[in-house]
């Protein structure tokens, strides 16, 4: 591994800049000059903010300049939202200033797909270079870091995690915080490069590697500019991280929305899936299955083994979780014998009709004392060595009325999370999840439900919207455990 | 084709019944008894109930009986609350009072795997067959049907829909109601048959085929009585009308499942699939799948092309939604040359930047009038021979304050549905929808996607959760629209 220790040193000072500078700040809410600035405010970044605006004595307050020249401080970092032709000559302003790196949201060059813009995108390249500036973008967001009071997005969480993320996609990339957060997922770092002009996404990938903050490494590529330094931050960062990707522009039609989306090249399919493989790196297919993997990889210990016992909310949920399960790839055992022997003691008019999955809503149908016991199940299932990991679902399958259900959903909840906080065993929830409607009557219902899950994620419970999601991922997390002890 | 005519008129009884009796009617909001009867009330049922109780005079205000020989007027129809051990009494008393059609809501019979159970069962069966009664059931949540004010659950849409569900499962015909609800379905009949003991699948499909009031039917099978007598049921049904079904019970661990939910034999997958595919009947894995099929089916005019224009709200969603739709099995052309040449002369400066799928995210990055010409786009793609069908994505990927996306939504929400109502192309909506956690303060933004959706399920366009499932469930949906073509 040869790491760029100066382009280490760099990322820092964006990632812990004592002054900042917008170029192109701005009082109109529909401007990326406007939203930068707006941010640097709600997160309450505690260094200096410049706006830089010719046309403007303060903006939001603080005092503008008409230029970084005209700024009296040091400024670390530039937040650019100039229009494309204005950028070679706010380069030429920064080394006196002390700017030793420039986030360029500027667009419009060479994912037009003309001439011109890719050629005054070059002579940005080529200014830069002089300058001894580096750049992230254009194209692109550029970073959320929670930690740093950064952010590039409204209402995104200001706690961090363990999950740092480089995207190619800026919108992308605020949508993958934002699904996370409903699931409990945090980050450290998220970093948009859009058309990676300079820095390029093998950079950001070696320092998250090299990033003690990040665990696991999320990443959404577009196209490469260097092949083979790509594979070597790709191997490098899947030795000591796991590193979940999502490879934008797999088909026909994806590969020409990358050419005007970032001005990447795709590449072909089966060299991106056989790199990844070798590498020991997991794809994923959209950002719906990215969260999915991240819940698994981000809150689970290594799971060596596919046995899982399922604790599910109904009949038809049951078998039909069971045949997921499978489909998925994973075993679903019977009931083991300790736990049948110790049933067939305690409940010998019910012991032979339970078996994995346990249907919880039988309860309903027996006596209290019986009932109390299948209550007693899933402590049971936990301490047993013939499951690697439990799984619990979670629906609407209820008869009751929405008073009852929510003591019921209530009471469930805080068993589950008991047991999870026993550490006996891997616990998963599914908490089906349909999106409240809420001029609906059955909101209340919706709710219950989304309270409930949210409830699990703080907990630390991966926590999955459908069983088909968990088990995919699950499944998929395993594999990557059982690969990694092989190596 | 010999359906049994005395069966549908009986089944018409069910589900038109005068007067109904509710055995085991209580006050104790735990028990059948009490929801049942509720549910009549709740939903305003008009004909005469009779709560059926020895203990209580009166039960919500209503008089109560002590048994059925006591209620003066006729009785059509039962719903049966009682304990297994109490049934062949109360069928005993059925013929007097004119009975002809009884739900057993009646659990722990052959399902709990007990001979002494079975043989109750059997029992119960052989006195409704000596008395001519009919029986659906039992362990069974039996009929929702909203025209006539019959449910089985709380907060259940009182409007009825198209779509006919017969499911073995009772609590997963409820999830299905639900889930149905927030994406615009309704449904003419749903029964949920448990055991099976008498009024089996196959007599429920028969009556579903023949349902003036059913276009679409729904199914969840774990078992089949008899296998001839479902043969020709399904290939009968499938051949008038589309069916969609989940075989519940697939996998090993699955049937296991079945055999204590309902007794049933689940029998082997590949004669299950292959039976399917011989009748034209669409397979669902879970009832996710089950109701993205449906919004398809329920809502869509023949589709015979893949051919997909696609409307996306990001870069990278751009890119991600045209690889998952050509993974899935459609075509994303190129932007046809008519559209192209428009374009060229309507906004030389962008013309050749835009492609299949559109970014419409790219308007604020252009001049007003050229966001003008990009708005316009959909309806040029809408109006093109060289596209079958539209699909629109809708997401929280925008960098705007929510008072400001707020307004964006709603005028892009309102566009898209009066593109949709000049019918010129199906046209279908991707509503990202992670389910709204209240306490986040992102919630707003989530709110927004919730209500966008439901406006979309109302104007009658087919709306999905993601891309995924929308490309799969569509791509299902022409594929059997071009089956049944050929036939």
């Amino acid at each position: 591994m040869n790491i760029d220790a100066g382009l280490i040193d760099r990322l820092e000072i964006a990632f812990h800049p004592k002054a900042i500078a917008i170029a192109g700040a701005s009082e109109d809410p529909l401007s990326f000059g406007h939203q930068f600035l707006r941010h640097l405010l709600d997160y309450n970044y505690t260094g200096h903010i410049y706006p830089v605006n010719p046309n403007k004595e303060s903006i939001f307050g603080i005092k503008s300049y008409p230029n970084l020249s005209s700024i009296p401080g040091q400024i670390d970092y530039v937040i650019c939202c100039l229009p494309a032709s204005m950028v070679v000559d706010l380069l030429a302003e920064c080394p006196a200033r002390g700017v030793k790196i420039v986030h360029l949201v500027t667009a419009r060059l060479s994912e037009t797909g003309r001439k011109e813009a890719r050629e005054l995108e070059n002579k940005i390249l080529h200014a830069a270079r002089k300058l001894n500036i580096r750049l992230i973008g254009p194209n692109c967001m550029g970073i959320y870091y929670p930690c740093g009071r950064l952010a590039n997005g409204y209402n995104l969480p200001k706690e961090s995690g363990n999950i740092g993320a480089v995207f190619q996609s800026g919108g992308s990339s605020t949508l993958l915080i934002r699904y996370g957060e409903l699931r409990g997922l945090r980050f450290s770092k998220v970093i948009s490069y859009g058309n990676a002009l300079d820095i390029d996404e093998s950079d950001f990938l070696n320092y998250l590697a090299q990033d003690d903050e990040t665990e696991v490494i999320a990443a959404y590529f577009e196209g490469v500019k260097d092949g083979r330094k790509f594979l070597r931050a790709l191997n490098n960062a899947a030795c000591v991280k796991p590193v979940i990707v999502i490879k934008g522009g797999r088909g026909k039609s994806g590969a020409k929305a990358v050419a005007s989306h970032t001005a990447a090249i795709a590449g072909s399919t089966p060299v991106w899936s056989t790199v990844f493989k070798k590498a020991g790196v997991v794809p994923a297919k959209d950002l719906r299955e990215l969260v999915d993997l991240l819940v698994a990889f981000s809150f689970l210990p290594p799971i060596m083994g596919y046995r899982v016992g399922i604790v599910s909310a109904g009949g038809g949920l049951s078998v039909m979780s069971a045949d997921i399960c499978e489909e998925a790839g994973l075993t679903v055992p019977p009931m083991p014998h300790a736990i049948r022997e110790e049933l067939k003691k305690k409940a010998p008019e019910i012991w032979d009709w339970i078996g994995n999955p346990i249907d919880v809503s039988i309860m309903g149908a027996v006596s209290v004392g019986l009932a109390e016991i299948i209550r007693e199940l899933p402590r049971l299932m936990a301490g047993s060595p013939h499951f690697d990991f439990l799984i619990a679902e979670f629906s609407d399958d209820n008869p009751f009325l929405t008073e009852i259900w929510t003591a019921l959903a209530a009471r469930q909840t805080e068993a589950y999370i008991s047991l999870h906080n026993k550490q006996l065993k891997s616990m998963i929830a599914v908490v089906h999840s349909e999106a409240a409607n809420s001029h609906l009557p059955s909101y209340q219902r919706w709710k219950i439900l989304s309270e409930q899950r949210a409830k699990f994620a703080e907990a630390g419970i991966p926590t999955y919207l459908s069983m088909d999601e968990a088990a995919n991922a699950v499944r998929k997390f395993i594999d990557h455990c059982r690969a990694k002890a092989e190596r």
